[in-house]
């Protein structure tokens, strides 16, 4: 069985250190399909991967092995691990970025630590491990390889603390984590922390926006609504709501409910 | 039998969009191949999208699906559409973005709307389309699914008006259309718009070009010259037009003729 | 046998030009396994092109073909041509660009100049022959096509010229060839210009560095080592080197051994 092997890295695109990825993984395992998933992740920005792994993963076929490299550690003491879960696997550094999408909770999790020397390249550079073990390995999962060949099993894997919601009965709190291309705010608020309490209005730095949307209305300035990745956005129809608020990554936001 | 998918998009590369796509497309058709037309159509700029579009389809084999999303109306009343013209398929929303590669004047064209829910995700978004109903639609034909299945046919489709080539006997006026990544302006003016009168001059802003080149001539600062695509196009061998003149999208563009 | 076609070339991601050719390609050789190496080339920078190409094609499968397109010279007598170098193929310009990585020091090395148009396209365009001459070529080679068929056998292709590292017993000097993504300094000195002598210090503008590092040390400010790809570089971990010191490509580099 061959599989879909996806690529997240820090990388861009202006070099060629992803292309080198792929060589080594066409060389290892010729039927490999390989998809970019994001190479635009600001360098060593951990939750970013994290994030843009989380939201593109679940669409992709079981099997499918996701090779992610935001690797600020490489060459130190951090672990390097390949992780099994939703039917899917995770390949990369232990230090959170496969933590939000291979989560624990999956039944037959599994994780291993990246030891065996066998599966990576002959010659391994400190200081591209993407080259070197991680695409080896995804070549060899991809290829029908089994997990358990890699290294000895762990019980855990770091987590990215994502920052909490906080707030009580009129209202909640929480901070954009995200902006994506078009401007929209991205927060860390899901629908599941409001519970069935109607949205009376959300604010984000100086807007004032009344009720929910469910979709980006040209005829509004601003619109917040729940995306498609099930995050509440704050979006400005037609124009960039990061630049409309002069709002960014880590700004506050807060909902209050029509009680 | 399986064929390729390109993907136009607005979406850039700095999220995971595309991958989400990928993914859903995958799943579904998992033979498909997938090749990105173009992802950095600016933000609903549904012109810039329907050229690149035009541009790039026509050198792919018969039976490509082309699954564009350049939608700023998802979520409102504008139909989604698949369209069967010159041996490949088209897949977006119907605004204009599909008609100058997929244009009715093809032998056997049909367009159907999208409504039959049995060929989109199970979960319909507000927000993003391109993932729940463009790409199961795009995955459906790309495995050699009938376009009869999607929807009721269509008469006619949105149809892009680009700006017209005007003028008369001794000269005629156009625009800039699109500026590239080299800075070469390319106009909307095409061969066909000359007939056999012979070019005298072409001026663009403060420019004055005397006659047509061939190619971008490295001794010239600036040459005029009909380009791979078929446009008449004003470039600076080894430069940027753009720069050089200040000029973009929208500039006038005036041909006089030697008569 | 079908084969990788790995992409090189200055043409951005923002046009349609790049997938014109993998259509071409897919068209012609529809099993061709499309990768992009580069397209974030420099317009018309061919030694970055041919660096870039060295740094990734050697970790590529044997029989992939290498399709290479930053041609200043296009339209112009500039020859066209395919090489045959370890176990893979190239094709593209005759101004340097392939000859980092398809040396003719390969056992069985072959060049042959592209004068037969039974394997371009129909019509070629004077401003683009990435997707009516090498294309086609390309996909040739990737279905398995002689390069003999392509045109005459040459005896040698026009060779890029790398600056020169000099010096002598205390000191060797080089330059910054390269400035990656994560800013760091890639100069032109290789571990074999060190010879046995042991390196005292780097010097590369304001920074006197100690000593050789073997990783991206998150407690120094500023390291030198080299690189994945054999090369000295200047690195600051976590930041950027170019922006720290205010040096780009060109800029001098001096290594002082410990004697």
């Amino acid at each position: 069985m061959t599989s879909v092997v996806t690529l997240t890295t820090d990388f861009g695109v202006e070099d060629a250190y992803v292309a080198a990825m792929k060589g080594v993984l066409l060389t290892r395992c010729p039927e490999a399909r390989l998809v970019d998933l994001c190479h635009a992740v600001p360098p060593q920005d951990i939750r970013a991967g994290a994030l843009r792994l989380a939201a593109a993963a679940p669409y992709f076929p079981a099997g499918t092995v996701h090779l992610v490299v935001v690797d600020p550690g490489v060459g130190s003491a951090r672990r390097a691990i390949a992780v099994s879960a939703h039917s899917h696997f995770f390949v990369g550094p232990d230090n959170g970025v496969l933590s939000l999408a291979a989560d624990s909770g999956s039944p037959a999790w599994r994780a291993v630590e990246l030891t065996n020397r066998a599966y990576w390249q002959p010659i391994v550079s400190t200081t591209f491990h993407g080259r070197d073990v991680f695409a080896p390995v995804a070549a060899h999962l991809a290829c029908g390889g089994q997990i358990d060949d890699l290294g000895p099993w762990l019980d855990e894997i770091e987590q990215l603390q994502l920052p909490r919601v906080t707030g009580g009965v009129d209202e909640i709190r929480g901070v954009v984590l995200d902006v994506d291309r078009f401007g929209n705010l991205v927060t860390n608020i899901r629908s599941a922390d409001l519970g069935e309490r109607p949205i009376r209005d959300v604010t984000a730095g100086s807007a004032q926006i009344m009720g929910l949307s469910d979709r980006y209305d040209p005829a509004a300035r601003l619109v917040a609504l729940f995306n498609s990745d099930g995050w509440l956005e704050v979006a400005a129809p037609g124009g960039s709501a990061a630049r409309h608020l002069r709002l960014g990554v880590g700004a506050p936001v807060r909902v209050r409910f029509a009680v």
